[in-house]
């Protein structure tokens, strides 16, 4: 397969590059470095510095002897995009280039506006791409479990079926973010599905949980090849800041009452669902859904297993219940069905002591770099 | 009441300053001439050329003694709107600024991204704005009866309770557009509803069906004064662009079978809801929905209606049925509610013949003007 990752310069897209092309794929990676210079006008870089893409794919093929090609250029261009389909004609495009922060979203007006434009017309600009020059491209784009919010009903994966008034239609489950980052990924399963509505295009959805993790097979086979890691309040996900904080003994920062209860999942299995949903690819005119999430948690419960880990290993680990600066339910229902990805041969990496360790290891090798300040600035909204 | 209109210069935007600075409420309007541009480009120009929109605010002042205070310029510019916010604090802002045409918005990828750009970031900047100077300001948005698409179930007003699997919840009504300037308009839904619930803003969503009508008391006062009146397939509405196709005698442009049924309202009941929206708010933290629809027509009974006015009237009509150029359902369930724009007062106005002869009447004078080709394009989707 010929592979078109956008956000290869991402905690998830380089990662997805390696792993690609160690299957043996033609992976080409494109990014822009939105989140580099975001991280460095916020001062909240991530914690282990990482070679640019360029020098990434170079080292990579110097471990792996694969190669990578790698084009900087922004996805909101269409011109950039149409110049990369048309010199590859990708089978699949794997779309991560979107701006991926809620709070960031929140910060301000410009901010926000960011959001919408580059989440939108990256979106837009990938539909029109494959209808004029591959339009048998599968399209995988990673959504959020947060597009559906805390329904006060089980959530299915993507569509629910209504009875009403003695007639019946099916739907995508309601969807009802709690940050504007999370409502453009609403916007875009509304755009991409009125385009495979209308043009027959193939797309998966993937609704992603916070993911965590540090560790994957191929960034474990040189370190200049890990993952860009972030413990920040901006960029990096909880339980990735949970271990920093647990190293440093900064309190665990749990918002308000912690009962926030959230579908969360390894990197290494974001790699296996990708990786699945590309070799078994939607069909032309399917938005296809998936939950993608391997066990939930509420905050409080990462926390105390942080906790306990951390104690463990010698940290004197402490939990502090902050005023939620963030507009969300402290305790609700929270019944996500996840399924679909295990069908199609998911075998999750479960959250274990194990797990844990292992990024306390890799964390406390690189703890000089934290800087305390990124972990907390309270975003308010 | 101050009121500030967005989009003051297009079909709704002109008549609706003028409906309120008759009732005695200080107008202020702005628009940035994107329809009078776009149309102008395309060359489908309004039938009956209307002056700008500081020449007709100086012809109302003449008319009726009363001010409308013009701005040109674009929503999307924030600093714009914020200088407009600072300096009148208005009391309601009705959001008109919007790119409107389905056609238009499916022309190519640079429209489509123009569209999506325009009706979100226009929504956002207002949402900051009034965020930021005026809290208490009421928003009034035009939606569309479209966002909601044919769905086999009954279509409430904007909210639907779901049972399911023994537990239940209220969310949007299901929301699947038939265009991508539909689809903007679904997106700015989800824009509203996640502010309304994070920042307590009040906001009505009028749900509204294609408008047709030339005719409004202020209008009638002076013929420099009228709407502009669209027939083209760009940015004309299907009874309006019937009623010039049956005076020149081209045949109705019934696309498929003509089954496809919509609401409809006159141009004279939009100002009278839009009114009673403003006079009755929506609370603080409350996303209000209204179907603005008078009643429901097919495309065949608009065709018939038209044809034995124009009939009767001298005209030779006949009906065509084309190959449907869209991607829609030619023969599907409709029912939606439209009780609660009653319930606050509406008297409305139906399609009598009486209205289309009057409609006849009108445009009859301008029928020199007509651009033969302005009528059908064919924009595939």
């Amino acid at each position: 397969m010929r592979v078109l990752v956008l956000g290869a310069d991402g905690y998830l897209g380089w990662p997805t590059c390696m792993y690609f092309s160690r299957m043996g794929h033609e992976v080409i990676g494109a990014d822009n470095y939105f989140r580099r210079n975001a991280a460095l006008a916020l001062d909240c870089e991530a914690l282990i510095p990482t070679p640019n893409l360029l020098q990434r794919a170079k080292i990579w093929q110097q471990v792996i002897e694969k190669k990578i090609a790698i084009h900087i250029g922004d996805v909101t261009n269409h011109e950039f995009l149409l110049s990369l389909f048309r010199a590859y004609h990708p089978d699949v495009v794997i779309h991560y280039a979107e701006q991926p922060s809620a709070p960031y979203s929140m910060l301000d007006r410009d901010k926000a506006a960011f959001t919408i434009q580059n989440n939108l017309l990256s979106t837009l600009n990938i539909v029109y791409a494959v209808k004029e020059v591959s339009p048998d491209c599968h399209i995988i784009k990673l959504g959020t479990m947060g597009e559906y919010g805390t329904p006060n009903i089980d959530i299915e994966e993507g569509w629910i079926q209504i009875q009403h008034k003695g007639k019946k239609d099916t739907f995508l489950f309601p969807r009802q973010a709690s940050s504007l980052y999370h409502t453009t990924k609403i916007q875009d399963t509304d755009l991409l599905w009125f385009y495979v509505r209308t043009w027959g295009l193939r797309v998966t959805d993937l609704m992603q949980g916070p993911v965590y993790g540090i560790s994957t097979d191929d960034a474990d086979m040189d370190e200049r090849l890990i993952p860009n890691f972030h413990y920040d309040e901006i960029f990096g996900t909880v339980l990735n800041r949970f271990i920093v904080q647990a190293i440093i003994g900064y309190p665990l920062t749990v918002y308000g009452k912690g009962g926030q209860t959230r579908g969360y999942l390894n990197i290494k299995d974001t790699l296996q669902c990708v990786y699945l949903a590309a070799t078994q690819p939607a069909k032309p005119g399917e938005l296809r859904i998936f939950n993608q999430i391997s066990e939930s948690f509420s905050v409080n419960e990462l926390a105390e297993k942080v906790k306990i880990v951390g104690k463990k290993l010698g940290y004197d680990v402490k939990i502090t219940h902050l005023e939620n600066p963030r507009n969300e339910k402290e305790e609700h229902y929270y019944n996500p069905k996840y399924t679909g990805l295990l069908k199609l041969g998911l075998q999750p990496q479960y959250l274990t002591d194990g797990v844990l360790e292992g990024m306390f290891g890799i964390v406390e090798k690189y703890k000089n770099n934290i800087n305390r300040d990124a972990i907390f600035r309270g975003v308010k909204w």
